[in-house]
Formats: C-alpha cells, sequence, structure tokens
C-alpha cells in the first residue's frame, strides 16, 4: 500500500487506529486457547470486528515465535486472510530487525516480499546498524520500513536522549540521518505516545513523514497529546492499541468488546482529523 | 551453556571457532538445494565436518527467515540434532532482538526456553530501547545475552562512533550501561573483527566479557589482530566465520572443504591459546 492510498483510507474509515494483534494464549478467551487454529480464530474474530474502525494491523513477531513454529503458521493464516477480504487495511511486521546490509535483504524477503509467506506492507528496524542494515528495506514497491526513533518505554531513556551533537539527542540524529536511507513515501517512524510532548521536535526534523505511535493505553500514552503534536494535513499517524482493544474482554463476548474499544478510539479520531 | 562449561570446551578442542551457519539456497550445493530437508541435510553435513575443530555455532535468523515457515522448521531440525549429538556446542540465534518488557520476555521464550522449538544457549539483542529491552533475556539460567556493541558493518559508524558524554562513544557508553543488566555469567558482546584496533577500549569497559567477533573472513577482519587485542586469561573471545567456512565449495566436497576451513582456523586459534 502506498502513501496515497493509506491517506485515502485513513478519510475513508475517518480513522487512523493500528490494531496490535500481540496474541497471547494467556489472555485470549480459554475456549480459543484450546482450539486448533485458535490464535488465527481469534486474530480472524478481532479483524471482523475492528476493520471498520482501523486501517492498520501490527502483530508483533514476538508473540508468535513465543509459540514456537505453529504460532508463525498462525501468523501466516492471518496474514492471507487479511489479503483475502475486500475491506483493505495497512500490515505491519513489528518485528524489530536489523543486521548486516546482506543479511537485512534476508529480512525483507522474509517480510515484505510480495511471494513470500507473509507479504506485509511495513516492517519496524532497530537503527543501532545505521545505514546498510536499513536500506535493504526500502527496495520494494510500495512497501514501508518503520523506523525506531523514539520508542514507548522507560528504557529510551538509557540511550535514546543522550546528547550526540550540541544539544542533539541521539534520537534526533536518528530522524537526520535516516533522511538519507527514505523518504515520506517508503519510511515512517515509531514515536511512543508515552513521549507525546518529544513529538514537537520529531515533527520539526521529518514535518510530513508517517509516525506510527504505540503506547496509547495500557502504555499509558494520550491520544489527545498525541494528535496534539503530531497530526498533520495528512494525517501523518497510525496510532496503536493492542491490549486495551483485544483483551478488552476474555470472554465470549472478547468480539464485541474489542468493537466498542475500537469504535471508541475511531471516534475521538474522526473529531480530532475533523478540527 | 554456563561460563566455565564453555571455558573448558574451549580448552579441549583448542578453538574458540564459531560457524555461522547462514544458509542460502543460492549458495549451497544444487543437490541439496533441491532436496527434501536440504537445508537440515547442508547444516548437519557442515556440523558433522567442523566440530571438532568448533565450539559454537550460529544461525542468522533472518537466512532461515526468508526461506517462510518451511525455513525455521529446517532451523528446528539443526537444533534438535545439535542437542541430539554426544559432542556440546554453544548455540546462538543471531536474531538481533529487543522490544519493550512484556514482547522480550516474549523473544526470550521463543529462543532460550529450554522448553521451546529452539533452546539456543544465547540471543544477539540491539540495545537501541534500553534496560527493559535487555533484562528479560537474562532470566533464564545458564543463557546468555549478546549485546551489539561494536558491529562489524560499515553503517556501525552512522551512530555506534557518536560522542555522548565527552570523548565516550555510544557504544562505549552501551557497554558501560548494560553492567547494570549482567555480568560476565550471562552477557555478552558483539564486536566486529573489522574494527579490532577498538578492542582495546572494549576491554578496558568489559575485561573478563566474552566477545562474539563476526567479520573475519568474507568482511575482512583479521583473526591476529583480534587475538592481540582480545584474548583474555579465560579465552573472552568467540570469532565467527560464516561464509568462508560453509561455502568454501559449493560442490560435492562442500563437508569437507568446510572441515579444512575451520581446521585453519582452529590451527590458528591453538597457537593463540597457547602464547
Amino acid at each position: 500500500m502506498n502513501r496515497q492510498e493509506l491517506i485515502s483510507l485513513i478519510r475513508q474509515r475517518q480513522s487512523f487506529l493500528c490494531v496490535g494483534l500481540d496474541v497471547d494464549k494467556k489472555k485470549m478467551p480459554a475456549h480459543l486457547a484450546e482450539a486448533e487454529d485458535g490464535v488465527f480464530l481469534f486474530n480472524k474474530a478481532i479483524i471482523d470486528a475492528t476493520i471498520d474502525y482501523t486501517v492498520a494491523y501490527k502483530p508483533n513477531l514476538a508473540f508468535y515465535e513465543a509459540m514456537g513454529i505453529e504460532g508463525l503458521v498462525q501468523l501466516k493464516k492471518t496474514m492471507d486472510y487479511l489479503h483475502s477480504i475486500d475491506k483493505p487495511a495497512f500490515t505491519i511486521a513489528d518485528a524489530k530487525r536489523g543486521d548486516i546490509g546482506n543479511t537485512s535483504q534476508q529480512y525483507a524477503k522474509a517480510f515484505l516480499d510480495p511471494a513470500g509467506d507473509f507479504n506485509f506492507d511495513a516492517l519496524t528496524i532497530a537503527p543501532y546498524m545505521g545505514a546498510d542494515s536499513v536500506q535493504p528495506f526500502t527496495v520494494f514497491d510500495n512497501k514501508w520500513v518503520i523506523l525506531l526513533a523514539l520508542t514507548s518505554n522507560k528504557g529510551a531513556f538509557d540511550f535514546q536522549f543522550l546528547p550526540v551533537e550540541g544539544d542533539k539527542k541521539l534520537f534526533e540524529k536518528v530522524l537526520d540521518t535516516s533522511k538519507q536511507w527514505g523518504n515520506k513515501e517508503n519510511m515512517m517512524y515509531v514515536v511512543g505516545a508515552t513521549k507525546a510532548d518529544m513529538l514537537t521536535q520529531v515533527r520539526a526534523i521529518v514535518p510530513d513523514s508517517f509516525l506510527l505511535v504505540p503506547g496509547v493505553g495500557a502504555q499509558g500514552g494520550s491520544l489527545e497529546e498525541v494528535c496534539r503534536y503530531g497530526l498533520t494535513r495528512d494525517c501523518g499517524l497510525l496510532v496503536n492499541s493492542s491490549r486495551g482493544i483485544i483483551y478488552a474482554s476474555n470472554g465470549p463476548d472478547f468480539a464485541e468488546r474489542a468493537a466498542e474499544e475500537a469504535s471508541k478510539l475511531q471516534q475521538q479520531m474522526a473529531a480530532a482529523l475533523q478540527q
């Protein structure tokens, strides 16, 4: 999905919500946790219930890998389902990969290649290894790198805020340098909602780029603040919620409750888009 | 495998060689690339041919993920084989993971959990997200985090050498800070052989820790220099070679040629250990 298609989808659904499919058998309804293909069936029910309020889905690879090879089979079924339905959605492999050039090429093939098992639109990438660890992900048409800039966790303060050039902080240097590797058509950035007050600094460096914003909900970030500092004329935001939606209930009403939570966020987003 | 067992294995085999199992169907012998379980059979042949000269094996996850779910099946068979033979080897998932705390827990489960599909001894981790992205990997007994400090690629110069506190560079700050998260019994560091002259600075911060050193061979690093600046009383090094060993030939003699190349490196290592 290219930038223009993503912007159109956001306008059409009046939403910039991304639903994080971080599936954990301990937290999902027991009847599905024990069922054959239960993880896929859980995801399918969540997708069916939320897609009218949502423009993107973001499975975090860790949760699938933790289930072993069977977890990846469930992820593939989920992706096949998303590709089969007539309502489009932007798909993000939250995988936080990145390695030397010839190895990043292999990761790009694994996640973004249209001929591969998954065929995601985008992949999250850690910046520590620099240019050649990031650039191989920009070779596929209409596919995206989502580079970690400022993450939502406490550990973000260990390195990301270190001053590296005068007053410039490491995350600002990462944003700055990355503009040599990609552009607003193939690169987005992770900026945690828990650090929404930093969005002004982020926007000073990447005024038009899309930002993937995790941390609203369970991690404590505020949607209102994210919109205040992060929204652009083209929206420019994908705001993720995982646990707050997919585990709104662990009873038989889990999909209905997920729809309610997604719908609430969508209404707030529609209001923000109209301002 | 704990530190003492690893040191004993190094003394016994007179080697600190790690063989990188970065399997690419385009580079392996054609009769195996096309065979059922060909990737596993290739790895098995390489392991059988090299284990007397080697203390560690390091599959890079990217190469398996690029083959889709079938690649992970081949990796599991490889790990099952390594666990089944009576000659021990230290096993490293070169996966460069790292995410917020609850997600890193899932990656730890995926790769290090003895009850999981893979049961590696160690996992490579990217430091950008800080403390809570790394600490979940230190919960399993006798398992290891291998933190990226100074990587072997050109992109390492984008961020890792930035001065962050006076003269201190980012990679030195990473080493320094990580000492709050682990110790020489559960944490190693990636330091590229292409930057062997930096090993003196690395050893000033982590004098006794094991270093995983990629970049000897195809990437241009020198084993002699790595030994000069990196060896400790307990060895303290695992030096990786991937392409130089596993693709020494792509003919029917590939395993023999891999053994020759591994043996050459082992002899140089034995000499270095005796100095």
